[in-house]
């Protein structure tokens, strides 16, 4: 196994680029000179996020593959919650000594893995040395048709809110992954540890919603926690929001893995961050076709509530009756 | 002073990013949403970077405007690179515990300047806490009018090298700045730490290169230092080069600093690096034309070798008419 210092910079950016061969439409150049060069006539969306040894994961607790298809799926997520289609990829990777040529092959692994499957290509990065924690940043560049942009605001009064899949398994797969004493079978395990390692990006919901002719008025990806997303939502829509606790959609597993170990679900569901599913608002004209076309395609949507007036309130109806208002974080606090 | 605690994520990204108020064109949604939206019918450059506390930069050497002025124009010169006009940036912070809200204000401070002498808009970010060490990671967005696009590759046997500006003065900026034995007046000092800390993007040389009917056949920046990034021209334009010591140009406050503390002059010019000037090949028709176009634009190029045929040989002939062949290193290696 080649070590890093005989690769060099060049060496291993030559190394884990090789598999990338596959291009994206109306590439002109790909990697490999100072920039990466494409055109299109579609909007262009940009995100980029980060991901930090000992802030956002454990070495310990995740597999070098997982991170790789983790740090990619959940920044294709912020383009899914745009109605958009993901086409590009540009990745840094802050290397610390003790990361290994091994490590960083089968992160690449991971990396490629879901580029391959959503079609996305690595069009550029940069590799450095960190002194003690490894990172990755990864930017995201998609597009979307136009006129189909969905963002956060543009909810109205009247709007019924929905989720695709289901809430809490992330952070309840985060919570058990370390705790072998945790009470659940090997099946609700591994359902939860995915949801949390593994998650899949909703680009299919995503382009279902785009392609169809319903009116949705606002979309955002649950990364912060439920809460804190319709929040954001509340907040540049000038809205406020209901949600109703019986219709919080979960999983068998979660459920299931709650009560065998007396934990509490809603904290789970509302603050627990890292779903990575859409949360979206339509009018209630919409719905019957909603359902139909979710449907069809075999995809789970839920009705969680309506969006009110009441500026940036957002409250949550318990299943006694009593409403509760659920206050506004200032975000996942790493500070 | 507000702490980054009490501010929070959000707060901390709506306190920095308030002053990025000016559009580029074609803006359809600039921060705030799961992406920035935008369209072009231009051709697109994207490229990304990445600056690491200690490894490349030390927090008590570089005044935090300084460090967000030189991530910006050493993104903004991979741009100039290939002939492009930079358009928007994207930028992550990786924030440790000492860095404290008033380093990120000057930080940001330095950071917008730049964006706005260059009008170039922000288009999204992340933050994020780093254990031990500060970074900053930037990719750059640009756009190249369609057939004006200057890669590594295309230098052909005959064609005549060129670079912009004068050599190794960053390379001994950052030497004599922690020096304080170093003999030299105050003025040379100034134009090396300059040259160093807040270096200029050669974005006017680039226009100027874009917009004539010169036949520029490649291009590169000198970031790793001319032997190095003359190297990757010649690999990807499967061509040999060979330079001229006597023609390397130097400015009058490297001349006088190296003779007079006896430093070596020419692994400051070689191997230094950050020069971040433009390195580009003409064929010898096109020479009077560039000539009189800087000389117009009051800018500074220099004739410094020729391509040659010899696949790879990059060569040195010294004033003594020596001929030195120079080795390719495996880039400037941080590992």
């Amino acid at each position: 196994m080649a070590n890093l210092k005989s690769l060099g910079e060049f060496g291993l950016i030559d190394r884990l680029s090789r598999k990338f061969k596959h291009q994206a439409e109306n590439t002109i150049l790909q990697i490999g000179d100072d920039c990466a060069v494409y055109s299109s006539s579609k909007n262009q969306l940009v995100s980029t996020d980060a991901l930090v040894e000992n802030i956002h994961f454990k070495v310990s607790a995740i597999s070098p593959g997982q991170l790789g298809q983790k740090a990619i799926a959940v920044n294709l997520s912020d383009i899914a919650a745009m109605g958009g289609t993901p086409t590009r990829v540009l990745i840094t990777l802050g290397i610390s000594k003790k990361i290994s040529t091994s490590f960083l092959d089968q992160l690449y692994k991971g990396i490629h893995k879901t580029c391959k499957l959503y079609g996305v290509e690595l069009s550029g990065g940069d590799t450095v040395s960190s002194p003690e924690s490894f990172f990755i940043n990864i930017t995201v560049i998609g597009e979307s048709r136009k006129g189909k942009l969905f963002t956060r605001k543009g909810a109205n009064k009247g709007d019924l809110i929905f989720t695709t899949g289901t809430l809490g398994d992330s952070s309840l797969g985060l919570k058990i992954s370390s705790n072998k004493k945790c009470k659940c079978s090997s099946q609700s395990r591994k359902h939860l540890l995915d949801k949390h390692f593994n998650p899949t990006p909703r680009l299919k919901e995503s382009r279902l919603l785009a392609r169809s002719s319903l009116k949705i008025t606002s979309m955002i990806d649950i990364s912060d926690g439920l809460a804190q997303d319709l929040h954001h939502i509340c907040k540049q829509s000038g809205t406020g929001a209901v949600i109703y606790e019986e219709k919080l959609p979960q999983s068998p597993a979660f459920s299931k893995v709650c009560i065998d170990n007396k934990l509490k679900h809603l904290p789970l569901i509302l603050n627990g961050g890292e779903d990575y599913e859409l949360l979206f608002t339509l009018p209630p004209d919409g719905v019957k076709k909603l359902y139909r076309q979710f449907e069809k395609a075999q995809a789970l949507v839920t009705h969680i509530g309506e969006i009110t007036q009441t500026l940036n309130k957002v409250s949550l109806v318990r299943k006694n009756g009593k409403r509760e208002t659920l206050p506004r974080l200032s975000g996942f606090n790493h500070f």
